[in-house]
């Protein structure tokens, strides 16, 4: 756990010490960016396993996630009930104002609240987040402004890595992996 | 922004100042080159969420967009009104004559339009560009006869590192991101 | 086929001369862990032919092959009977107790069964194999416990390697190949 | 183009030079081995854009294509109507005698046809074909039996890259690109 924590420079490790809230985008996230339909124009969406797969886990651990998307699909319906989020917020063109409103009304902190995104109209809500975060082929300039670039790219575990990283900065991850 | 533009030479951000039309090429381009049926024959296609996000500031900006392509498919056309494009012309067998047209009717001069093809029916196109571009896996020949090749291959958000190098180039990129 | 084998440690050599069995995960293994959904939130799962062809040598070898997993899907169903495996177990919460059953009803002692898993779920059943392999973009903490990290990422060929490795170690891949 | 062909060495360029037909294995060559179903069980394969292109060339070249694959598909019956291949066998268990009947009937002479493949079903083919290809990431005791091992892997272009050493082997891939 040791080897996976030193991956991260201390502040990082710092911030997620505090999370209380997981937030994240979809495309470019949680998927690899793929926007993909059928001949009727039907869409198909990829998710990965290991993101699914952490989820339980941030719940035990009284850590909120939830999306907030600018797209809408149902395939991200089914998966967000499959994954039993806190929330799932699609189509939404103001996330900023969302995203807000949600911190509210869940009675989250600014500094508790970390946020996933890859691109321009992420950039209102890394502005809100205590701790903002992109994927590692986010455009260049998006990088520049979050705090943390993960090691992997959009759709490989992109939420998997800042979640169990949230899990070791507070101590709950190794637990996890022990008690399996 | 500096950081992004001194990545390309000074000639090719001389280049893409002038552009007011961005056209391109699907498959290989804005998709991965994959061709995608399903068991009745039923094609299926996957872009990227990051061409798509660019477009509307390109609109913004006054810059044309378009497709030309040799095939033709529902996902395609789908997409393509998704991104609210300038025109769409599928199933062209000889790009160069309709390019040429197009080009007349919305009175755009050689040097203001880039355009981005990936193989050798994309040729003709190329010398009727002022700015002709390739992705990074396109066959050898045809990067010879590229004035820019991107630094992602097909389907990874080649339209979008074009479109953020014209923007940055117009000096527009750093306003949108500044005022996101 | 010395080329082969001498890409692993000779204790794992000697680990895959005694299986007699081949147990596996699906998802990030038989899959590179992609979970997508159509429009109406139905599966869609994408395995590889490297897997497949093998099968049909490990099964002539007399070594057992079997699934557990802890997601189901008609597409898996599909595939599974395609591979005609001994075992195919879908939808399991408690993977170590259906392997420890399985295991008691095959006849097959600990040290002659490997188990190719990659996430948390897995940890148990590693507990319970003689030889426990993971893929190549497992996370840092699984591939920890794992006897073998495998060359080829998830649904990349990560059973196929497993396979060729046994098969080598026993003695019998190069027979395969003289007579094919 | 002189770039193109310097990547490859002399014997296997002069082996190109004398091929008149190309036959080629499909999964893991066409397709990057992917085996995909949906959850009624239904096959989704995908192509590249790259191979299809080439087709056309080598038709008007005179140089027979075709497919010998041991699985079959609805996909792979409209792709392989699309290419316009000179013939399509699926399903086909002993690949070596149909490839020795069909070069029989097109009176096609071993050392002037070429056989791609990937696995050890098509090794007795490597042994009846003049000039035997296998892709990027076919396993190491398959490459060990390849004239050649392609630049790319399965399913990204592995077909174009042996039709454009074929045609620039006869000297006709330079007229192509400059009469486009």
């Amino acid at each position: 756990m040791k080897e996976f924590l030193q991956r991260y420079p201390k502040p990082i490790i710092k911030k997620a010490a505090d999370i209380r809230a997981l937030v994240f985008d979809v495309d470019g996230v949680l998927t690899d960016g793929s926007i993909t339909y059928d001949e009727g124009g039907r869409e198909i969406k990829t998710f990965h396993v290991k993101d699914g797969q952490i989820i339980a886990h941030l719940k035990r651990a009284g850590i909120l996630t939830g999306i907030i998307s600018g797209r809408e699909s149902g395939a991200l319906s089914k998966r967000a009930s499959e994954l039993k989020l806190d929330f799932c917020h699609q189509g939404i063109v103001d996330k900023a104002t969302v995203f807000e409103k949600l911190m509210e009304f869940h009675k989250i902190k600014k500094k508790q609240v970390a946020y996933i995104g890859d691109d321009i109209n992420d950039l209102p809500v890394f502005a809100r987040a205590g701790f903002s975060v992109c994927p590692a082929d986010a455009p260049i300039y998006i990088k520049a402004q979050a705090d943390l670039i993960t090691f992997v790219p959009g759709g490989r575990g992109v939420v998997r890595e800042v979640a169990d990283l949230i899990l070791a900065a507070q101590g709950k991850l190794e637990k996890i992996v022990q008690t399996a």
